[in-house]
């Protein structure tokens, strides 16, 4: 028999229209927290007739909305086909009296459980209410969506819901109550998945971790090079204080080279990614588990280093603020007065600064747009051209611009003596590597016949065999490395 | 009788598919503006088959997408089941005569009042229209929508609609409509919310205006108080002028006053709402109406706050650039060469420069990363964790930070006599009050015993009775303080 | 009949429930390449049992997810009603025996062409398909999702996925699919969209390249000005060498012109369009395509003119960190000494730099405003009056802001013989011409006479006939000349 998948139904079979539908649908609650309110609010709110079973229904008299009907728990669970259980995991047991009102019918599980909850139990808060009642069909949902969201829901845009269940028919229900509600339901399929769901509020910048973990370590790295460099090598070898260029000077060498090392590793792995495809001669095999996650951090690599760049340029504009900097305008004034000099000028300092300042902005100006782009609601708006021409192209004329900047920065230091303090080469020498790897290798393949070769293998060819019937090109892989 | 809440049907009974449903849904539109043509447009790029009434359908022609059936009124409401009505409210009546014909269909009421109008008719134009056709099922629907994002609908990604009409399925078949047309559909109950629906397009910021008068009272406060100290004083007392200060110095003397105390608002609702429950000994008590309305505006008095300490910061990296600066700058030098001191350098001076810039420009960077994370788009992305740790821990830390920014500002200005000008404070000083008390408060939540009992208040517990079945914490109430 | 356009059905004919839904909806898959594997990830997650059909299903065994059951393609397109061809153009004609498997099913083509390809088929792929399968329901889809996000998907928000079909039915099966798995569907209507819904992954933003080339334009005219003013002038005159100010200074003087010029270029066409209003005497005559298409780019436009004005801030705050801004203040102070003179201050220059600084930071304050309340996530959130206030009343208030900057910036050189070099004027007098009709235009239309008859047009009202029956103004045309 031929079905279709999902369909509308316009017409009822007997053409009658008006009947069971213009009966509002009725929806029952079990619990009386703050949750089992907001929910109520918002059921009410969405056009559903409510009723909250509690085990003293009288004193929650003024805390539900006036619509929902509040009586005890055996009589809530009557006539509602769906029924949301907001209460402790603890409690659930307390409901097993009322198993065969429950017969049959959808249990909804609302429930958030803690950290210390979440790693002691090994089974869902969901699974374990499918097993205390077996003849009811459990749906995880809504877990994700605070109370106060529940309550002010449309104004929120469109938060997603998550919906697990082994029973389709039932998950299907939740899911359109969900979307009447005003959220966007995403299906993450059987009640196996509930845990992950349960675990999705407990997460706290999963992505962010590793990532600003790196940058913590960069900054403590560069910050203590340039303590030994800037401050302790003056103290040691002639005596001179420098300390006060703790709080400002140390930090503000120290944050452009983790924003500049940051930025280039945020294109170093596509490199790597496409030089490993160029050998292996083909893009079905997997990268290794480092590449992957490496690929998979680079935007949170990215916007660390927009921060860093911006607070660098914030930190260098407020230099000319430092009473230091008054100190030692005036006394070069009085220096120039007492050796009789009326005029100091000097052209090649001068040319310096005014290049390595404007080459700043502009990077900074091209970081602030990849910036912005990597918002969601930009990048929703993007088709996969525009984003990637943004990421990966003017992302690149972003490197580039930077490493012009450390070098007009750095000029001829690298090659006096003078600046190697105990040894240490001056700190823009260190992060000079990685960056100028990445744009002799993007020179390099740009070159006819490693380009070409490129093309072809993300086209889907192989070494080893013939081309397959795939889609073109900038799907899959090319995002992942579309940085290169 | 068993029955989905609301559930797809995926097979016919008598499992015919292709029938009735491959014929195009035919709507009616009465009118012939701007947002009638916008609407028929739409409709028309929807799959919808539409009719346009007119009556003078002739002149209309070119005006309406040419798939739009163009005819006079009578004949256009014949066959659709659904009928827009986008006409002015005063000319409602002009199609009672077509009364007959529209019985048993439904209605859609797009109509805007303008404020006049609004202010005027106790009932809303979606009530009126029901009254005049009692026999049809009247929706309100598409008005907070502009001509303008319907005809470019697609593009402009999730558009809510609120919908509210008092048949439950007619409601429906205008939901899925709305669904059909890309928008977004909000159920907003019974058409008596159609009142507050006409109103939502006439609102104007409505939770910005406390928040921005507060801000400007502050303002025009703190400017006075600066404008007498720095401006008047000097005047008064030793005859200088110093009123080219008004433009640049004032201001941004004030800004930062501003900025902190509408910081420090942001965060004192929710230590008294702590201190209320601590006392109360229940979480499940209504916060007095002030403090719940203050709960509500924190984020709009938080971007405010922003805002002017952005402000504060380009003000303050101004002034290198004024005139002044230059004057004062090269009169220190001739001065010191007059008085022949050959080196100026005052350590303390330096020290405190430095570490109020360091911590201003931090401070900053925090609430420019609180700023981010309230953008609709990345808040949606966050889940209630994420976005308690940002808002609630960072925020705390850009308090203490804008804090140490103050006290190294002030240093010992508050104890030498010289700076109470006229017997007034230095501006400073007025505004550290606030936080200091938050800080405090917030330490003396942390205290185990205090923390201990909080905790259990906001899992449910109660001075005077056992804990609720209720759910997590994390739901309503911490959200609500969750800046504490 | 009566029947409704389109509606959820609550209750099967016969009350039965849980039989056919519960089978889990089967889709199949043509294709093994990148888009094929996360096409199938995407389907298992959202609940769908997914069957591929390869030509060597053996070889792809490890790149499928697991759940997805993998065959050869005569048995994959046996039983599923909905059959993805996940194949490039070139292959399609290898499907042809397939034929009679496929009658009567649903095609969906989710290809997309390079750009060589969409230039050299005037057909699209999908119209391609659905000629050599005639007897099958082609619906185009998904083309715009790269495998990425689809893989990814619930984490990346509301994606829109174009849909087109001439089978209404199958269009909105694959409508329903395209929801089931988490993004918003938009229906283009039928298949001769198809050619449109596959160019629009191939477009590089394209509002933006008018905009984008006139800024590029006016930066390099303005740039050849000021270098033939401020470099070569002293050069060739005085044999001045005054090369080192192009890196910045010639840069920090070009882009203020360039931000100026296209705010006043984002205000013009709603002056402009306003004025064609009151001489037509209606609002129902097409404006000349030049000025549609202007007002269309008014948005792009306006964010330029922001980026131009936050990097003119920039450079300008990096004046006072060049080295030769320390030279020649050095230089001033050691003149002064050499010259007796014990105190310089001129209070005429120091006002202006005072007003002129604060003016720029209110300027800018401003555009910052405008270009977050134009984020997609924020312009959704405001209703259709906050929007035009923030865009038409605030950016009004910048545009003059603005003008007073440059005016404070000018002060008297305008007027100044010697400011005429090589008898070219001072750029900023260039760059006051349109803003100045702008602000003056806006005094007009404020004139009781010309404001009512404005308002009346607006509303309706034609020269040579009554008002229409139409919607209040506030919807189409005052929304496209929301700027006046």
């Amino acid at each position: 028999m031929d079905k279709p998948l999902i369909s509308h139904h316009l017409v009822d079979s007997d053409g009658s229209l008006a009947e069971a539908p213009s009966e509002v649908p009725k929806v029952g609650i079990l619990g009386s927290g703050d949750f089992a309110r907001s929910l109520a609010t918002r059921l009410v709110g969405s056009g559903f007739s409510v009723v909250v079973g509690s085990r003293n229904p009288k004193r929650m008299a003024g805390l539900f909305p006036s619509a929902a009907q509040l009586t005890f728990q055996e009589e809530a669970v009557g006539s509602p086909e769906v029924i949301f259980v907001a209460m402790f995991r603890e409690h659930y047991s307390t409901l097993c009296g009322l198993s065969d009102q429950l017969s049959g019918k959808i249990l909804v599980d609302v429930s958030n459980p803690t950290e210390q909850e979440h790693l002691q139990h090994h089974e869902s808060n969901a699974e374990y209410l499918a097993s205390l009642f077996p003849t009811c069909a459990v749906v995880k949902a809504f877990n994700v969506i605070s109370a106060w969201t529940l309550q002010s829901g449309p104004r929120d845009g469109n938060r997603q819901v998550p919906i697990c269940s082994d029973q389709p028919e039932a998950k299907r229900t939740v899911l359109e109550m969900v979307r009447a509600m005003g959220f966007t339901p995403v299906d993450m399929g059987s009640l196996a998945s509930a845990r992950e769901v349960e675990a999705m509020p407990l997460r706290l910048f999963l992505g962010w971790k590793v990532p600003a973990l790196l940058a913590l370590g960069l900054f403590i790295f560069f910050y203590a090079y340039n303590f030994v460099r800037d401050v302790l090598e003056p103290y040691v070898q002639e005596g001179k204080n420098k300390f006060y260029k703790l709080p400002v000077l140390v930090v503000n060498t120290t944050l452009p080279c983790v924003a500049y090392v940051l930025l280039s590793l945020v294109y170093l792995p596509g490199v790597l990614a496409a030089a490993l495809q160029l050998r292996r001669g083909t893009k079905y095999q997997r990268f290794p588990d480092w590449l992957d996650h490496w690929l998979q951090h680079r935007k949170q690599m990215g916007l660390l280093s927009f921060f860093c760049a911006a607070l660098h340029a914030v930190y260098s504009l407020c230099l000319p603020l430092r009473r230091s900097h008054r100190y030692e305008l005036v006394n070069l004034a009085i220096k120039q007065v007492l050796t009789n000099k009326s005029h100091i000028w000097n052209e090649e300092e001068v040319w310096r600064m005014e290049i390595y300042l404007s080459l700043g902005v502009l990077a900074l100006g091209m970081l602030s747009l990849l910036a912005v782009t990597s918002l969601p609601s930009i990048a929703n708006s993007l088709n996969w051209r525009e984003f990637s021409f943004v990421q990966s192209t003017l992302g690149f004329v972003a490197l580039v611009l930077s490493t012009l900047h450390t070098l007009t920065y750095g000029w001829t230091r690298a090659f006096e003596e003078s600046r190697y303090k105990f040894f240490l080469p001056p700190t823009f020498t260190l992060t000079l590597l990685v960056p100028c790897v990445i744009i002799l290798a993007k020179g390099l393949f740009l070159l006819p016949c490693v380009s070409r070769r490129l093309t072809k293998i993300r086209r889907g060819w192989e070494k080893d065999g013939s081309v397959r019937f795939t889609l073109p090109v900038d799907h899959t892989l090319a995002q992942k490395t579309s940085h290169v």
